[in-house]
């Protein structure tokens, strides 16, 4: 067995994962931003016992996923914009002193690309690209079975590649980004904005979201034929479909995963992705561009520490 | 010693090269569209046959760099934009037969990303990012030490990445990708263009292409400091260092080398290209990214089909 972890902006998970990538033991808590990050790793290590004490077999080894970029050669969190205090916290040792296991973390959206090739929609493929849109917008690459992490480290920020080169200001201090067009939070503040300047128009999305406006609200909208929200649905497909026609166009990889919060609006989400993602990619990779909604959804970074713990102290084996 | 041909749109060459990355003997021509494959065949094999008589050490293998969609797997030619009746062929059977020689080939983006990484400006690094800017727009992956071909066989194709959705028509029939844009041939339209809208302002381009608008006399005029041109030169590095910033969020490459007769612009061009790119890139990235000139310059491709034969030979002498 595996002891996974799942830090956060602002919830954190931990489960037990057997080998064949059942989660069978779990424990879950929000995050409280005053507490720090003192505060959450008592809240973890507490709970990562609790666990230890309940589990049916041994647990030889820990995985964590951190929302957050992590140096991953140093195994040390380079920090959160969600929590204060996480600058530089070599998580791995801190658990490994704790709980007796040894520990890997790496960021989020690397981990749950890991996660969705070996448990998930990802099975049976060698090379993916994994989109992880949430709050922010992460990217995880697997080239031939393993995390691609380039040789600055962090390789598959696919949330920050230029869109529109005079669009919003993202969080990272560019702007354009995809992530500052697309994430959950920049599709709500785009509808916002289109709802300000058509008021009547607007009217479906505000109802959809009981007065407020958001990335769910619109998706809710535009499934009941809102034409408002079936623009803002197809301008958000038309730079995500242009991000990943140039993954497909670069990587080919067997898939592209799509997985976080905005990947529930399911359907009407999938259907444009797909017609505008094929209209942008090179006519050689079009019949084998395949865009898959992530299968485990919010277990793909559980399961993805799990398989990360499992292959890295299987590397540690070899040495 | 390895048999190195660089088969292009409009001329091939062959050259007998060390291990070290001489060209020893030389031959070269100009293509005939109207001979088609058939009479190009004929005048490699029988330069081939030549140099190979002349070769001061026994020749080993043959590679081949080729200017169009290349089945890797397969060892076959896919077709040639350029040249008729090349769809399907199996040069290196052919090479094989007539000049007794294992032969490999790949398209010349990837062969030409290999050989600025074994001999010319990405020496020394383990990953890579190659840009052959000529007539169209070739992307050549070195991930590992290796071409990087994907799960399809044509990954690095990032001259067709989408950058204005709703740009000029490209070659591979979608709208607004790199090539359509920031090709030798799209910045010569572009300037034609802008040049007929303003026809004071666009006198220097003109005059310095002896009446022809051509990448080329943007450049000229340019570095003679004319304010369209650098205009134009500002806006086809935006394009580029969009296109640049994306593969260095997403490959973390240890450099990005760019090639091809556009890359001759020199400094006008790339000091430009690196103020671009370092605005649109993740800040994470912004210390590492590193984008120079190929070092080899017209040679990149018959060096690189040197190391591909020698990699490949060394690939079979494994199994």
């Amino acid at each position: 067995m595996i002891l996974a972890i799942d830090i956060g902006g602002t919830q954190f998970g931990l489960a037990l994962a057997s080998p064949d990538g059942r989660l069978v033991r779990r424990a879950r808590g929000r995050t409280d931003r005053a507490g720090g990050a003192p505060w959450m790793i008592e809240r973890i290590l507490e709970a990562g016992h609790k666990l230890l004490g309940r589990s049916p077999k041994a647990v030889s080894a820990c995985g964590v996923a951190f929302g957050g970029p992590v140096d991953f050669e140093a195994q040390r969190i380079v920090n959160s914009t969600h929590v204060d205090g996480w600058d530089g916290v070599a998580l791995p040792e801190i658990i490994g002193k704790s709980l007796g296991l040894r520990a890997v973390v790496d960021n989020d959206a690397n981990v749950g690309a890991l996660g969705e090739f070996t448990f998930g929609a990802g099975a049976g493929s060698r090379n993916l690209v994994y989109y992880n849109i949430g709050t922010g917008i992460g990217g995880g690459i697997i080239i031939d079975g393993d995390i691609y992490r380039g040789s600055d480290g962090n390789a598959g920020e696919l949330g920050h590649c230029p869109i529109l080169p005079d669009g919003p200001r993202c969080d990272c201090g560019n702007r354009g980004c995809l992530e500052s067009l697309c994430s959950g939070k920049s599709i709500g503040n785009r509808a916002a904005e289109a709802v300000r300047k058509h008021s009547r128009r607007g009217r479906a999305i505000v109802e959809c979201g009981d007065g407020e406006v958001s990335a769910r609200s619109v998706f809710d909208a535009a499934r009941k034929g809102d034409r408002l929200a079936l623009d803002i649905v197809e301008e958000t497909c038309r730079y995500l479909g242009m991000s990943m026609a140039t993954a497909m166009n670069a990587f080919a990889p067997d898939a592209i995963v799509v997985g976080g919060s905005v990947s529930k609006a399911g359907q009407v989400l999938f259907d444009s992705l797909r017609e505008q993602a094929s209209r942008f990619v090179m006519p050689v990779h079009r019949p084998h561009l395949k865009i898959k909604r992530a299968k485990r959804g919010g277990n793909s970074q559980l399961l993805g520490a799990a398989a990360l713990a499992r292959s890295n102290a299987t590397t540690d084996g070899h040495r």
